[in-house]
């Protein structure tokens, strides 16, 4: 069965364009799923954290980022190909992936901007852009129609054909989603007819042909979810077939680099570079709920749980290692060389969002929350317009930090630029990640004040106020509004950091269980009723797993879904921070002067100063030292490097006189 | 002053080739040093550890690596250009530097060779080819002849030809010193005279032009210090000179990577590609002598100060950082992602010898004897034929180790070359580093059975029958016998690890000092007389200074020089290595079966094994864990990996009932 859907004028979804177009992944009614989302712009964020920060990706990163797009080598490597730009031909294999993210995120927030707003005339440039720079047979790939020496799929470890293939399906998807940039889904889909075509299961290619960085797998699904051709989700899910048996060859980083060297469906562990991985995940989950491969699902919720029990910073960022950005060894999570990819966290996002659908388990939701308040709030300053690539737990006393592999503060763009566009669509539907629904009813998985209205198993819509104070407090508060009598369940997750919470409706206290991560409440919601759920935040005091050497002795702070860092530029002058030994948490503290500019919570904490008196690196003698103790306030993680450059910490080595 | 030194057959020195002709580093009369060495092959390795290395590196590592060096691109790369092979031109920029390096392995080895063994004529075959090869001016470089697309000169960052010239230099300078390879210094002169034309002060090449990666320094006046050719020096001291004002770019990571940031004569600290800094300081020292630059030196000594004291690994080794092989920030020093390049510890040695001659300041020795215990030990494998090129201190479980980069084994051969015949060259000449003498007398640096032939004061020689059971034990006992009345002085390095030491002169216990890291006896050796050092050898536990945050709560053990390791073949079956935690340690145990091969001498030592009850990376709840004790032995860090597979620690974490 096909969709109508040949334009952007025809989107598949709950209802027309911008009333109810589906949203990032949209499971088909076939699918696997346990849980649906809800159409885009069901959700609009009101207030608080996450509400601020998609204003500020509005206001600031959005702009930003086309800005950089247009005056960059993103847009005239295409550009060129039609006469409009003299540039030489120049950067990153993958340059064209910067504008159709850049698309992206515009389509995305298209449905809640005057059609006049200058945004959607640059995205809408862009994509004509591409439809003129496109071949007649579809092909569109800026840097191979540009070099007259590469020929069209003659690199698959590094030319990332398929790869960018995948942002522009992506994006296609989101404008025909949002009823926006007409133009730009006729563009992928001849693109992606032609992937069909040579790569499909009865493709004309090379055979085994495999692209060394996964993402056209997932875009392809979404694209088959969008029209219903069922070639897309068979060329998918023959990608993902043909990856694993070492085609792509040893080069320079190994078979694992590319995930190639074991069948994802056979894997046990995550390995190689940890955005392949993730977004390799991510289109097998796509995959496995369409095709209803239970097998596959299984092997990435396998995957999933090597990453999260053994490979996971306490950030929720993923991939230690820089010289080949991959994932590392079990345990191997050293704070001062984080690799820790904002792409990467972003990827990690995305993937348990598709856990969370398929499985309803709410540690997916926690897993998401964690690292859309650490690792991912982390990558972008409080301007809007400067942002971190890698994302470290640890900024070394006197770091040599003058380049942009490991710098001291977040630059302005990348000469591989692929983090600052791919936060912007993240951020522009990020409301779109905040409720579930299911034939028992509607899941709250995000705490964020928002007004929402839901789809009931009956059919009848309900109205949500959600008002919450998170991450800095605790209360949520759910007005629901509904005229449908029937009985259906409000749930609503209870964070994993939450040691205790209460809910009431209508001001009574409900005697309610949340064993699988859910208070879930079920009766009938007519009228208008007020659900009000308190979890206890608190500071907490986390260890690491005994094997996780590289912060052995080391707790890391967090409150409710915060990991906080330590500061040089909140130490006493002069202090060398890897002096400092905590000694106690004295606890949540309202932040005032420069620092509420951070965080409207800080963190206090009582600390000595061990100076050393011996210098000598290894020694068989005792080692003594001075000891000063302060009090020092903690910043959230995801707002350090907004002052002025200096050393940070996640973990903090505890002093003897710690409880630890 | 020009020495008379056109070729091979009239090598500088105190005596006739193979007969007193220098060894490694000749610095000249003029020069700023303290200490002089002796003549190359004043020395003869007996006995030992050291004695059985070198003899591997003749009988098997060196005929291994002319082997690679002949079947693959080093050799073909020069003799497709005349002819001679049909391979294409392939391999890294500077393959001909693993000719040159062999060439050198086999002139030091040369002098105690049959003028019939196969290795003198295989390396004359090589020197032979690069005749052939070279251009009329004196240029050779088989990557840019071989490619008409290169220029000469066009990369100074990645195009390594002054890098691959200076190699060629040093093998000449070996050959010339060891009367040894006909032809070789006439061809390394005419290129260092067209170096000189292009480079040198009145240079007629690009103003300004650095290396980006500095070896050509030390070459230059290596090739001096044999012709007394004046613009040598002169050339030399100029590509310090130009260096370290950003001449070379950021490029791919930054000026401080080629030490192009900061002026070598400013620099304070260690930073960027470790075997470039190494190599960059080796030169530094060596023109700092020649030329009198009391300023230069002290430069010199104030980055190895830096490094010294905060950036080196407890193995000796240098460079933490895999992506751009740097040495990383202040105590930087992750024991399972540690870099620490084999070629950065033969750079160590090299530069403390140096440090060594110009101070003689015994931690240097220390220094020595220290990396080449460990770091550059490691780097062989007990079969002399596989080799380490980053020498990590841990080896995690499950480390994914198929690649080159971290493999779990050591490797034959690899894409870059540059560390097999780097050790190749070293060990042929290891004993010309046993000893130095100076206006005083006669030092004792490193403890190695021995015959030797040393100059005295007096002009008179005196014969030194050296027996040493380190690092095994603590006893050497030095038989001197001379006819030379004068009084001079015999000075024995106490190890810088000795506890306690007691010394005696034909069986007389003497009370003598040793303030400065030497037991200095002066007085008439005249007839035979025995010294006999007695040295105390126990384990040690080193503790890291408190800002490794890397190996917090973790002891290594040491006993004498060594190092030593925990190995998973000496575990209980099904053991995490990363669940050990260390009791007590034991002492000292003979090895006994199958690890009698790998040492006399293993660590014993009580530890648990903590079997952990959770599996959260992190969490704010108590952890707990089961504990197994047993009794397991330790083995050589430098003999690791020589039985299966598996994983390996050097710093171990201490239990909480350790005394620590």
């Amino acid at each position: 069965m096909e969709r109508p859907a040949t334009a952007a004028q025809a989107p598949s979804g709950a209802g027309a364009a911008g009333a109810g177009g589906a949203g990032p992944v949209a499971p088909t009614p076939a699918a696997l799923s346990q849980l649906q989302p809800l159409p885009h712009d069901a959700a609009e964020l009101t207030a608080g954290w996450l509400h601020d920060w998609q204003q500020l990706t509005l206001t600031s990163t959005l702009p930003h980022v086309l800005d950089r797009v247009e005056q960059g080598e993103a847009r005239s490597n295409l550009a060129r190909l039609v006469g409009e730009s003299d540039a030489p031909l120049t950067g990153m294999f993958f340059t064209d992936t910067d504008v159709y993210k850049a698309v992206e995120a515009v389509a995305w927030a298209s449905t809640r901007l005057p059609a006049d707003h200058p945004l959607l005339a640059r995205a809408q440039a862009l994509v004509d852009l591409v439809r003129r720079v496109q071949e007649p047979d579809g092909y569109v790939n800026s840097r191979v129609q540009g070099d007259p020496a590469v020929e069209r799929w003659s690199d698959p470890q590094w030319g990332h054909e398929l790869y960018t293939a995948g942002h522009l399906l992506q994006a296609a998807v989101a404008a025909a989603r949002t009823g926006s940039l007409p133009g730009a889904l006729d563009t992928a889909r001849a693109l992606a007819d032609l992937v069909v075509a040579l790569f499909g299961p009865d493709g004309t290619g090379r055979p085994g042909y495999v692209e060394g960085h996964p993402e056209v797998e997932t875009a392809l699904v979404e694209l088959y979810r969008l029209t219903g051709h069922a070639p897309y989700l068979a060329t998918a899910a023959r990608q993902l077939e043909v990856r694993g048996h070492g085609w792509l060859g040893e080069d320079r980083f190994g078979s694992a680099y590319f995930q190639d060297a074991v069948p994802v469906r056979e894997a046990h562990e995550a390995t190689g570079h940890a955005v392949r991985q993730l977004y390799l995940l991510t289109g097998a989950v796509d995959v496995a709920v369409e095709t209803g491969d239970a097998e596959l699902l299984a092997a990435a919720v396998r995957v999933w749980d090597d990453l999260d029990s053994t490979k996971t910073y306490v950030t929720g960022a993923h991939g230690s290692r820089h010289r080949d950005e991959s994932i590392g060894d079990a345990y191997e999570l050293p704070p001062d060389r984080a690799y820790a990819e904002s792409c990467a966290a972003i990827a990690t996002f995305h993937l348990a969002w598709r856990l969370l659908l398929a499985t309803g388990e709410a540690h997916y939701a926690d897993a998401m929350e964690h690292v859309l308040h650490n690792a991912l709030a982390a990558s972008t300053s409080l301007s809007g317009t400067e942002f971190f690539y890698s994302n470290p737990l640890h900024l070394r006393t006197g770091h040599g930090g003058e380049h942009e592999d490991a710098p001291t503060q977040r630059l302005a763009w990348f000469t591989c630029a692929c983090c600052p566009p791919n936060i912007a669509r993240l951020l522009t539907s990020a409301h779109d990640y905040l409720l579930t629904r299911s034939p028992a009813g509607v899941q709250l998985q995000h705490h964020a004040s928002a007004v929402v209205d839901a789809a009931l198993p009956s059919g009848a819509h309900a109205h949500l106020e959600v008002e919450s104070d998170q991450p800095w407090a605790g209360t949520t508060r759910v007005v629901v509004t509904t005229e449908d009598d029937d009985a259906w369940e409000l749930a609503l997750r209870v964070p994993a950091w939450a040691r205790d919470w209460s809910v009431s409706v209508d001001g009574a206290p409900v005697d309610a269980e949340a064993a699988d991560g859910y208070v879930r409440l079920r009766r009938s919601w007519a009228g208008q009723h007020e659900v009000v759920l308190n979890v206890g935040v608190t500071v907490r005091q986390l260890t690491p797993h005994p094997r996780v050497d590289a912060v052995r002795g080391c707790v890391a702070l967090a409150r409710g879904p915060v990991v906080y860092a330590l500061e040089q530029a909140d130490l006493p002058e002069g202090t060398v921070l890897e002096d400092v030994r905590l000694r106690r948490v004295i606890g949540a503290a309202r932040s005032s002067g420069p620092a509420a500019a951070l965080a409207p919570v800080l963190v206090e904490a009582e600390v000595e100063v061990q100076h050393p008196h011996e210098t000598a690196l290894y020694s068989s003698a005792p080692r003594s030292h001075d000891t000063d103790v302060h009090v020092v306030r903690l910043v959230p993680y995801h707002r350090w490097a907004n002052r002025s450059p200096g050393a940070m910490r996640v973990w903090l080595p505890l002093s003897d006189t710690s409880a630890g």
